[in-house]
C-alpha cells in the first residue's frame, strides 16, 4: 500500500516538478490549490491539467479571501506586477509580489487535509536558491512550521507519529530543478510560472518568475518548451 | 496613538473576554471570524453584534472551506455532537468536535492581516484549563506558531519587529475568565458558546462549551444570563 502525502500544486514549473519527485518516491498524492484572489487563474487550469496528466488520487481548490486584505502586486487591482526584477522592491529587500503570509495559510490547509486523511507527509516546491526572497521560502520557516504542524494536531499529543514537510527543491538551482523534472519526464509546457501573463495566458517574459524559469532553461542549453508573447 | 491588534473572534465567551482585554491594554482591535463550514451561523452574527458593540476598528469575516475536509463534528453533516462531556471522546483522547488545524489556519489568517496592517500583536482567546483538549489550544503550540510567525513573514527579515500572539486567557479558570469579563462590562447575554444550539440559537446546555460555561458562572455564584432550551 502506498503512503499518502497532501502536496501544494500551483501548476508552476516548482510545485509540478515536486509531484513528479513526491510520485517518484511512492506517495499516493492529493494534490491541493488555491483560489486565493490572484489575478489571473491560468495557473488553476494548469494545476487541473497537471493533476490530471500526471496521476493524482485526488486534487482539491480551495477559495480563500487573501485579496481582501491587499497587500501584494498579484492579488490587488491597483498595484501592478513589475516589468523586471530590479523594480521588483519594497523596503526590507522583499518584493511587492509576495503575498503576506501566503505560504503560512497554504501549509495550514495542507496540515488540515493530511490529519483528517491520516496522512503524515505533505510536500511543498519551494526553493530557497533562485528565488524571489519571500521570507516563507526560507528553509528557516519550513522547519519551524513543522514544529509547529506536530504540536497543532492529534499527532502531537499521540506522540507516535510525525508529519514531515518535504521540500525536494529547497537547495536546488532552477536549472537542476528542470533536469530532475525532465528525467521524471514532465512536460513543462503545461506548467505556468509567469506572474504577468496575457489575456490568452502568454507568459510576459519579464517578470521576476519568467526570468528565473528562462534562466533554468538556458543553463542546461535547452528551450522552455512554453511560448512567449 | 494606539497599537493594532488582530484579534480572532468567534462570538463566545472565551473570544469576547479577548477583545475587552485588548481593549483595556490600549489596542486597537482588528477583529477576525470565519464562516469555516460550522453547520450554525449563530457564533457570526453573535460576532457581528459583538465586534459593533464593543467598538472595533474593523472586522472582517472570512469565508473557508474546511467542511470539505470533514473529520469534525462541528462541521460534518454526518457526525454529530455528542450530547455529554463523556460521549466526546474519539482515539488518543481528541474529542469528535475537534476540527483539524483550526487554530493554525486562524493564526496564519490573522497573521497575513497583521501584516498588511503593520500590526505586531494577535490575539486569540485559547484557554488550556476549563477546556476540551484540543491540541492546538496548548500553550506549547501557541509559543511554536509566534515563532514560524516570525519567520514567516516580513518581520522575521527586517529582524526590528517581532510579532506576539497574546493568550490573556491560557492559565485562566473559566469562573476567572467570567470574573475577568465582568469587570471589564462585558454583556455575556451576547455571546454564543453552544456546539449545538436549536434552529432559534438556544443553547442546549449538554454538549462540552455548554458545560463549561456553566461551570464558570456556578463557580462564581452567578447565573448564566443566556437562556438555555
Amino acid at each position: 500500500m502506498s503512503k499518502k502525502a497532501v502536496l501544494l500544486l500551483s501548476g508552476g514549473l516548482d510545485s509540478t516538478t515536486t509531484l513528479a519527485i513526491a510520485k517518484a518516491q511512492g506517495f499516493e498524492v492529493y494534490a491541493l490549490s488555491f483560489a486565493y484572489g490572484q489575478k489571473h487563474s491560468f495557473e488553476l487550469s494548469a494545476a487541473n491539467k497537471i493533476a490530471q496528466n500526471m496521476g493524482v488520487a485526488q486534487h482539491r481548490t480551495i477559495s480563500i479571501d487573501l485579496g481582501g486584505f491587499g497587500g501584494s502586486a498579484l492579488t490587488q487591482e491597483n498595484m501592478s506586477v513589475p516589468k523586471d526584477r530590479s523594480e521588483n522592491q519594497i523596503s526590507h529587500g522583499i518584493p511587492i509580489t509576495y503575498v503576506p503570509a501566503r505560504n503560512t495559510i497554504f501549509l495550514s490547509f495542507a496540515l488540515a487535509w493530511a490529519e483528517v486523511l491520516g496522512a503524515y507527509d505533505i510536500f511543498i516546491g519551494v526553493n530557497a536558491l533562485d528565488y524571489s526572497g519571500y521570507p516563507d521560502c526560507r528553509p528557516e520557516f519550513i522547519k519551524s512550521f513543522e514544529q509547529t504542524a506536530n504540536l497543532a494536531t492529534a499527532y502531537g499529543v499521540d506522540g507516535k507519529q510525525h508529519i514531515t514537510i518535504h521540500t525536494p527543491l529547497i537547495a536546488l538551482s532552477k536549472a537542476e530543478i528542470i533536469r530532475t523534472g525532465l528525467a521524471l519526464g514532465i512536460d513543462y509546457s503545461q506548467t505556468t510560472s509567469c506572474y504577468d501573463p496575457d489575456e490568452a495566458g502568454k507568459p510576459c517574459g519579464h517578470c521576476d518568475s519568467c526570468q528565473l524559469r528562462l534562466k533554468g532553461f538556458r543553463e542546461n542549453n535547452l528551450q522552455d518548451p512554453v511560448i512567449y508573447r
